[in-house]
C-alpha cells in the first residue's frame, strides 16, 4: 500500500475536499451573479435580497442611454427571462418523463441480461481478473450494474437541469449588465458559466467517489467485480446525454430554423438552454464518467489494482480533483484579474482561459503522477504485460490535454470571424447562397485534418506508453479542465440568450452591438466546446473499446476477417443514418414552426406592427412535441445497435461496428460542428460590419447577407443537433458494448451459430 | 490442363471474338447515329455520306412545328455542337499534356522503387508464390510493371477520349431527333451511349488479354511474376481516371455553377463531356482493370494457378466476355424491340436495361463457371487453404451482380422525382433554400443505408465462399454488365447536352419539354451509374487490399494495434480532406466564372437581348485553367499518401489507412452523389410541373423554384466532382499500395525504425 507518496487517507480527503471547494466556489459565483437585480426596485425576480449595493440598479445610470433607463425595460427583460425559464423547465420535465420510462425499461434489461450470464462469476469459480480470489455471483454484477446505471442517469439529469436553471437565471442579467459595458456583461456571463462548470465537475466526481466507496463495502477486495459494475455509471450518464442532446438539439434547432426564417420566437431561446446547456452538460458529464470508468476498469487489472493500492487505483479521480483546482485559479483570470474593455478582447480572453488551464494542468499532472502513482507498475492488456513508469502516465495525460488545446485552437481558427476561413465564406455570399454553402461545407471538411492528426498522435503516444490505460488517461487529460471547458461552453448560449432578450426588450442599438459581440465569441467557443467533446469522445470510445475487447475475450480485431470488416463498414455508415434521422427531424419540426409563425402573423392583429404579443406557448409546444417524438428513432438506433449486433452477429462483428462508427463519426461530428459555426459567424461578420471588407458585404438585408442567413439556417441542425449528438453515439455504443460484453460473449452471435 | 470443360484453345478464341463482336456492334450503332443529318442538305458535319433515307431530313416534317423547320435551326445546332466538341477536345488535350508529364514521372518512380527491392526475386532465390520455381530478377518486375502502368494509362486515355468524341457527335443529333418524338430521341441518345459502352468494354478486355499473352512470352510459367507485373495496368488506368474525374469534374461544375447562377454558357456542355463522359469512362475502365488484376493476382496463387490451367486462370476475362454478349442482347431491348411513346416511359426503359442484363448475366455466369472452372480447386490466402467449388464462385459473381442491381434501384428511388424522397425535397423548397438543403443532405445520408448493407452482405457471402478471390469476382460481377452500365451512364450527359443545345438553338417549348424529360431521366441514371461505380469500387478496393496485405506479408490487420488504428482514423479522414480540396476548387472556379459572365453582360452590347454572341472562348479558358491548376493538389494527396505512409510508417499503418479510407469514403461518395442527384431532380420536378403537387411549387421563377436552383447548384460539386472522385481515391490508394507492397515491406516504416 505504501508504494505511492500520497497515503490512502490523503486520497480519501483530497477528492471530496476538492469537490466541496468547487461547489463552494460555484455558489459564490452564483451569489455574485444574483446581485444583478432583475426588478427595478429592491427584490429581484428570483427572490434574492442582497440590497442595491455596488452592482445595484443605481449604477446603471453611469453609461445609460437616452430614454432607455426606465423600469419598463428591466421588467420586460424579467418577463422574457421568466418565459424562457418556464419553457425550458417544462420541456425538460416532459423530456425526463419520457426518458424516465425508457431508463426503467433499460435498467430491467441490464438486470436481466447481466443476471443471465451463467458460467461466470459463480462463487465456485475463480475470479477472472484475479485468479487467486473467488468472484461474487452474477446476480451481484447485475444488481450493482443496474444501480450504477440508474445513478449515472440521475446524476446526468441533475447536471443538465442545474445548468439550465443557472443559464436561465443569468441570461437577462447579462443583458442588463451590457448597459454598463461589454466587460461587465462578459464577466456576468462567464461567472454564470463557471457556476455550471464547477457544479457539474464536482457533482460528477463526488457521486462517483461515493459510489465507489459504497460498492466497496460489498465487494471488499474484489476490485475487478467492483469496477466492472461501475461501468454502468458511464452507460447511465451517456444514455441520458443522448436523449438530452438529440431531444434538446431538435428542440432548439426547430425553433431556431423557424425563427431565422420568419421572426424571432421565444422557443429559440428556450432551445439554447435545453440543447446547448442541459444537453452539453449531460454530454460532457457522460464523457467524464465514461473515461474515468474505462481507466478504472483497465487499472483494476494492473499490478496496483491486484495489490489494492487505493491511491494509485483512484489516480484518475485525483487527476480530476486537481483539474478542478486548476480551473478555479484559471477562472479568476477571466473574472477578477482582468476586465475586458473592448469587444475585440472577448475572444482572446476566452482563448487565454484555454491556455492558462492547460499550462497549469500540465504542472498539476506532473505533481499528481509523482505522488499518486507507484514509480513503476505493470499493466495487463490483451494478454500481454507492460511495465509502465509514472512519468509515462503523466505524459499520456499531458498529451491528451495538449491535443485538446490544439483541437480548440484549430476550431477557433476555422469558426471565428477574426480569421480568413470564415471571412472567405462570408465573401462567397457575394455570389449567393449556393457558393456560401459549398465554401462552408468545404471549410468543415478541411477543419477535420489537424484535429484528426492531433488525436492520432495522442493515441499513438499514449498507447505506446501505457496501452489502453494510456488512452483512457489521455481522454481524462483532455477532460481534466472540464470545469473551464463547461464555463466557456455555457457562456455561449447565455450570451446568445442575452442578445435575444436585448432584441425582444427593444434595447438600444449600442447595447445590442455588445450582446452581439458576446454572442459571436460564444459561437466560436461553442464550436471549441464541441471540438473538445468530440476529441475526448474519440479517446474515451477507444478506451472503452479496448476495455470491451478485453472483457469480451477477443484477442485481435482483424480487419481481414469478413465478420469484422462488414462490422467496420456498417459501423462507418451508422453516423450517416443517425444524422439523416436527426436532420430530417429538425427540418420537419422547422416546417411546422414556420407554418405556425405564419399563421400567427396572419391571424393575430397587430403582431406584425409589434403591438400585440405572439402566442409563445403554441411555438414552444410545437418544438416540445416534435423533439419528444423525434428523439425516439435516433435514440433507439444507438441503443439497440450494440444489442442487435452483439446478439445476432457476436462480439467480433460488434468490435468492427464500434471501430467503424468511431473513425467515421468523429469526422462527421467535427466537420458538421465547424461548418455550422462558420456559417453562423460569417453571418455575424456581415452584420457587424467591423471591417472594410465586411461592410462591402452588408448591411443586414443585403443580398450577401440573405445568402449568409441561409447558410446559418442550414448550419443549425448540423452544429447543434446531428454533429454534437454523434460523439454520444460513438461513446454510448462503446460503453453499452462494454457493459454487455460478457453477455454477448456467452450468448451472442446467434446468426453465425446456425 | 484438362480440368475445365472449355479447352485453352476455346478461351484463346472466345475472349478476342467477344471483343471483336462488341467493337463491330459499337460501329454499327455509330453508323445508325450518323444517319441523323446535321446539315440541312446532304452531307452531315462529320462528313458521313449515307444519304437522306428513312431517317433523313425530309421525315422531320411529320411532327414539325410552326416556323421551326428552317435550315437555320439545324445549322445553329451544328454550330453549337462544333463549339462543344472543339472545347472538349482542346480541354482534353491540355489535360492529357499535363497528366502526361506526371505519368512519365510516376512511371520512373515505379521503375526505380520496384527495381530497388533487393533480396527478392533474384534468380538465386525460389519464387515466393511458387517455391518450386525460381523467380525472375527484380528488374523484370520493374520493367514489366512500368510497361503495364503505361499501357493502362494509355488505354484509359483512349477510352475517355473516344467516349467524349461519340458524345459530342451525338448530342445535337439527339436534339434534332427530339423533333420527331421523344422515342426517336431516346433511341439516338441510347445508341450513342452504347457505342461508348461497348467500345470501352471491348477495348479494356482486349488490351488486357493481349498484354497477358505478350508478357507470357517472357514470363513463361512464372505466373506469379506475370500477374504481379500486370497490376501496374490497374494503377495506370486509375491514375488517369483520377485526373480525368477531378479535372473534368472541376471543369464541368465550375461552368455549371456559374451557368446556373447567371446564365447558360457553352462551357457547361463541354464540362459534361469531359467530366461525366471522359471521366466516367476512365473511372469505370479503371475499376474493371483493377478488379480483373486483383482476381488474377489472387488466382495465380490458387491450385489452378500453380498448375497453369489457362482457362481457369482467365476465368475473370471470360466472365467479362460473356458480359459483353449479354449487354449486346440487352441493348436491343432499348433500341430495337420497343419504342418509347411517352416521356413517362423513359425511366422504366432504362430500369428494364438493368433488370434484363442482370437476369441474363446470372444465367451467363452459371454457364461460364460450369465450363471455365474446375469443379473444385484450392485458394491459398493469408496463409490458409480453402477448397472452393465452381458453383460457389458463380454465387460470388452473382452476389456482386445483384448487389449492383439493388444499389441501382435504391439510387433510383432516392434520386428520381417519381418517388416521395425527391418530392419531399421539392416540397421543402416551399420554406426556402435552407430547408431544401437540410432535407437534401438528410436524403443523401439516408440513401447510404441499404447500399452499405448490400455491399456488406456481398462481402460476407463472397468471402465465406472464396476468400479474397470471391471478393474480386463479386466486384467483377458488379462490373460484368459494364457495357450496359456505361451506355446508360453516357445517355445522361448526351441528353443533358441535347437539352442545352435545344435551348441555345431557340427550339420550341414542346421540343424542350422532350429533351428535359430525357435529361431528368439522365440525372437519375447518372446517379445510378455513380452508385455502381462506388459499389464496385468498394469491392475492388477490398480485393486489392487483400492482395496488398498478402503481398506485403502481413498476416493480420489488428485494429487494437495503435499503428493500425491511427492509420484507420487518418484514412477515414482522407476523403474529407480530398472533398474539401475539390469543393473549394469548384467554388473558386465558379466565382471566377460568375465574374466573367457578369463582365460580358456588362461589356458586350446586345448580349442581354440575345442579339450578340457571348465570348465562349474566355469562359472555356477559365474552366480549363482552373481545373488544370486545381486538379494537382487533390491528385497529389491521393497519389502521395500511400507512398508517404508506406515509406515513413510502414505496411501496417498503410493497411489501416486503406481500410479507413475505404469504409469512410464509400459513405461520403454515395451520399454526395445522391444528394446532388436529388436536388437536380427536385428542381426539374418543379420546372416540369407534371403533377398537381409540382404545380403548387412552380412555375419557373417562383420562390420555391429559386430555392430549388440553389440546392441544385450546391449539389453540382457534390455529385459531379467530389462524390465520384472518391471512389477513385479508395481504389487508387489500394492499387498503388499493392504495386509498391514489396517495396514498402522491404524499405518502409522508417519512422518506427528510428
Amino acid at each position: 500500500m505504501g508504494d505511492t507518496l500520497l497515503p490512502a487517507i490523503g486520497t480519501e480527503i483530497l477528492i471530496p475536499a476538492c469537490s466541496l471547494v468547487a461547489i463552494a466556489f460555484a455558489l459564490l459565483q452564483w451569489l455574485i451573479v444574483s446581485r444583478v437585480k432583475l426588478s427595478p426596485g429592491g427584490l429581484d425576480s428570483a427572490g434574492a435580497n442582497s440590497g442595491s449595493g455596488k452592482n445595484g440598479y443605481a449604477e446603471y445610470l453611469i453609461e445609460e442611454e437616452d430614454g432607455l433607463n426606465d423600469h419598463s425595460v428591466v421588467l420586460k427583460c424579467a418577463d422574457i427571462q421568466n418565459a424562457i425559464a418556464e419553457g425550458a423547465t417544462s420541456f425538460l420535465f416532459t423530456e425526463y418523463r419520457y426518458v424516465g420510462i425508457f431508463m426503467v425499461a433499460f435498467a430491467a434489461l441490464i438486470f436481466l441480461f447481466l443476471g443471465s450470464v451463467e458460467g461466470f462469476g459463480t462463487s465456485s469459480q475463480p475470479c477472472k481478473y484475479d485468479p487467486t480470489k473467488l468472484c461474487k455471483p452474477a446476480l451481484a454484477t447485475a444488481i450493482f450494474s443496474t444501480i450504477s446505471f440508474m445513478l449515472g442517469a440521475v446524476t446526468s439529469v441533475v447536471s443538465g437541469f442545474l445548468g439550465m436553471k443557472i443559464a436561465t437565471y443569468a441570461n437577462a442579467r447579462t443583458t442588463l449588465e451590457a448597459r454598463k459595458g461589454v466587460g461587465k456583461a462578459f464577466i456576468i456571463a462567464f461567472r454564470s458559466g463557471a457556476v455550471m462548470g464547477f457544479l457539474l465537475a464536482a457533482n460528477g466526481l463526488l457521486v462517483l467517489y461515493i459510489t465507489i466507496n459504497l460498492f466497496k463495502l460489498y465487494y471488499g477486495d474484489d476490485w475487478g467485480g467492483l469496477f466492472e459494475s461501475i461501468t454502468g455509471y458511464g452507460l447511465g450518464g451517456s444514455s441520458m446525454a443522448l436523449f438530452g442532446r438529440v431531444g434538446g438539439g431538435i428542440y432548439t434547432k426547430a425553433a431556431d430554423v423557424g425563427a431565422d426564417l420568419v421572426g424571432k420566437v421565444i422557443a429559440d431561446n428556450v432551445g439554447d438552454n435545453v440543447g446547448d446547456i442541459a444537453g452539453m452538460g449531460s454530454d460532457l458529464f457522460g464523457s467524464y464518467a465514461e473515461s474515468t470508468c474505462a481507466a478504472l476498469v483497465v487499472a483494476s487489472i494492473s499490478s496496483f489494482g491486484i495489490n489494492h493500492e487505493f491511491t494509485a487505483m483512484l489516480y484518475p479521480l485525483i487527476v480530476s480533483s486537481v483539474g478542478i483546482l486548476v480551473c478555479l485559479i484559471t477562472t479568476l483570470f477571466a473574472t477578477d484579474f482582468f476586465e475586458i474593455k473592448d469587444v475585440k478582447e472577448i475572444e482572446p480572453a476566452l482563448k487565454r482561459q484555454l491556455i492558462i488551464s492547460t499550462i497549469l494542468m500540465t504542472v498539476g499532472v506532473a505533481i499528481v503522477s509523482w505522488i499518486a502513482l507507484p514509480s513503476s507498475f505493470t499493466i495487463f492488456n490483451f494478454g500481454t504485460q507492460k511495465v509502465v513508469k509514472n512519468w509515462q502516465v503523466a505524459l499520456c495525460v499531458a498529451v491528451g490535454l495538449w491535443a485538446g488545446l490544439i483541437i480548440g485552437f484549430v476550431t477557433e481558427y476555422y469558426t471565428s470571424n477574426a480569421y480568413s476561413p470564415v471571412q472567405d465564406v462570408a465573401d462567397s455570399c457575394r455570389t449567393g447562397a449556393a457558393t456560401n454553402v459549398i465554401f462552408g461545407l468545404a471549410l468543415g471538411y478541411k477543419s477535420v485534418i489537424i484535429p484528426i492528426f492531433a488525436i492520432a498522435v495522442g493515441i499513438y503516444v499514449s498507447f505506446s506508453f501505457a496501452a489502453m490505460y494510456g488512452i483512457a488517461m489521455a481522454a481524462l487529460g483532455m477532460l481534466s479542465t472540464i470545469a473551464t471547458g463547461l464555463a466557456i461552453d455555457a457562456y455561449g448560449p447565455i450570451s446568445d440568450n442575452a442578445g435575444g432578450i436585448a432584441e425582444m426588450a427593444g434595447m438600444s442599438h449600442r447595447i445590442r452591438e455588445r450582446t452581439d459581440a458576446l454572442d459571436a465569441a460564444g459561437n466560436t467557443t461553442a464550436a471549441i466546446g464541441k471540438g473538445f467533446a468530440i476529441g475526448s469522445a474519440a479517446l474515451v470510445s477507444l478506451a472503452l473499446f479496448g476495455a470491451y475487447v478485453s472483457r469480451a475475450g477477443i484477442s485481435t480485431v482483424d480487419v481481414l476477417s469478413p465478420k469484422v470488416f462488414i462490422g467496420l463498414l456498417v459501423g462507418a455508415m451508422l453516423p450517416y443514418w443517425f444524422s439523416a434521422m436527426t436532420m430530417k427531424s429538425v427540418g420537419s419540426a422547422a416546417l411546422k414552426m414556420v407554418e405556425e409563425v405564419r399563421r400567427q402573423f396572419n391571424t393575430i392583429p397587430g403582431l406584425m406592427e409589434g403591438t400585440a404579443k405572439p402566442d409563445y406557448a403554441t411555438c414552444v409546444k410545437i418544438s416540445t412535441d416534435a423533439s419528444i417524438k423525434e428523439m425516439i428513432p435516433p435514440g433507439a438506433l444507438v441503443m439497440l445497435t450494440p444489442l442487435i449486433v452483439g446478439i445476432l452477429f457476436g462480439v467480433e462483428t460488434l468490435s468492427g461496428v464500434l471501430a467503424g462508427s468511431l473513425v467515421s463519426g468523429v469526422q462527421i461530428a467535427i466537420s458538421a460542428s465547424n461548418t455550422g459555426g462558420a456559417w453562423d459567424n460569417a453571418k455575424k461578420y456581415i452584420e457587424a460590419g467591423a471591417s472594410e471588407h465586411a461592410r462591402t458585404l452588408g448591411p443586414k438585408g443585403s443580398d450577401p447577407h440573405k445568402a449568409a442567413v441561409i447558410g446559418d439556417t442550414i448550419g443549425d441542425p448540423l452544429k447543434d443537433t446531428s454533429g454534437p449528438s454523434l460523439n454520444i453515439l460513438i461513446k454510448l455504443m462503446a460503453v453499452e458494448s462494454l457493459v454487455f460484453a460478457r453477455f454477448f460473449a456467452t450468448h451472442g452471435g446467434l446468426l453465425f451459430k446456425i
